[in-house]
């Protein structure tokens, strides 16, 4: 039986991240500050940024220097070639490339544009910074869940969104590139809905669904809302990857 | 300041739809049996399925007479000639074909698989139909969206969603093809977010987000939750149509 009712929560005042904050406490801090506390089912939803910012990967771009491929890169895209260059470092390849859009596989498999590199130019310390995608977001998922768990006692989810781009459809939308406590998909092959529909969706990235959702709290410009809480919502419970969500290229009609 | 909170609500007890139903009316009803009033700011998401059937767009599958053209694409996607010849007949054309998966461009636009039309082997008394999307999933909307803000005098937005696939990615997620009264891209370009990053994710989605969203719900084999609300998000008013999110073909790098 499907719940009746689905609450996305904002969790306010999460400071600026640096290298080497432990998220999970960060994370329990603005739970505090909410009058919340975990239960099982939650979801706790992430972005990479932060993510990235507390495992130190932020690059000063200074400090990068590109190859020739890089060069020739940033020359037909008109981007600048440090940049190139650690978006090159991050990639397994270029998918698609015409004029500025640079659409890569990251070297975990996820497929967008610039291989998530963020820049900017208000780096502090570092000067101005590219700040790539976590190394390994399943992983960070996973110390995120268990130090959350330990402390609370909830069996819940965690997932660390990112938002891309999509073919054919104009706008971005925040989906899942790390994940724990759950299987990314739902898989309802072989039902039929109540009308006597074969149901054409036969396996829902239920992982996706919550990172869009939360996607609705977290995408305001400057509003910095790095943390969401999902409660309510059915998901399918195990030690999921998010790659699971990968489709392998030789299954995959758009490469 | 974007809200803290967003609510979403599957509303209950939704009757099988049939060819003439008045579903603002249906809609109203289960508000009521929610305990529910529309508010100004409500997003009322309903699925395709119940919009094509109370429109009447089912077509039992004997009275189809395939052409030349089914019959070769039939053929080589072993798939039933009367349902290719519907499928064709809703498209502008093949995207991608390979085996058994048949990607098509929708006469409104959309891309997706089998041109979105579900089929049922319990049509009743039209025997096996087929049901296409909705003719005009905006106008419908629209339809909709006047009919409860006359009745309840909220300003709201009405989605009216499908669940589509996706390249690269597994599973699939509930989008829009059809909206009134917001517009469905959130314009964030020239805007940096509180950390200096400068917002890649400068377009984004909000309608997508939306119907993701309400997937969490409409999403359960079986259950059949075809109409859900959702309370507390922020999307930009105005009389956008949904095929504003439809990628020009000369901008798309993945066709």
């Amino acid at each position: 039986m499907a719940k009746s009712q689905i609450n996305l929560i904002a969790l306010p005042g999460i400071p600026d991240i640096v290298p080497g904050d432990d998220l999970p406490a960060v994370i329990l801090a603005a739970l505090e500050r909410a009058n919340l506390r975990l239960q099982s089912g939650d979801v706790v939803v992430v972005t990479q940024k932060i993510v990235s910012k507390a495992e130190g990967c932020a690059i000063p771009l200074e400090t990068i220097i590109p190859s020739p491929k890089a060069l020739a890169l940033a020359e037909v895209t008109d981007k600048d070639p440090q940049l190139v260059e650690v978006i090159l470092r991050e990639s397994r390849g270029v998918i698609r490339q015409r004029g500025g859009t640079l659409i890569m596989e990251t070297r975990h498999g996820w497929i967008c544009a610039n291989a998530g590199v963020d820049r900017s130019n208000v780096g502090g310390a570092l000067g101005e910074v590219a700040l790539p995608l976590p190394p390994d977001p399943d992983t960070s998922a996973q110390h995120i869940r268990e130090a959350l768990q330990k402390a609370t006692g909830a069996d819940i989810a965690v997932l660390i969104t990112d938002t891309h781009g999509r073919p054919w459809r104009e706008g971005t939308v925040n989906v899942t590139i790390g994940s724990a406590g759950m299987m990314p998909l739902a898989d309802l092959r072989g039902t039929v809905d109540r009308y006597g529909y074969i149901l054409r969706a036969t396996i829902v990235a239920r992982a996706d669904e919550l990172a869009a959702a939360s996607g609705l709290l977290m995408g305001q410009a400057g509003e910095g809302i790095p943390v969401v809480l999902i409660r309510g919502a059915e998901y399918p419970r195990g030690a999921g990857r998010s790659t699971q969500m990968q489709r392998p290229p030789e299954r995959d009609l758009f490469r």
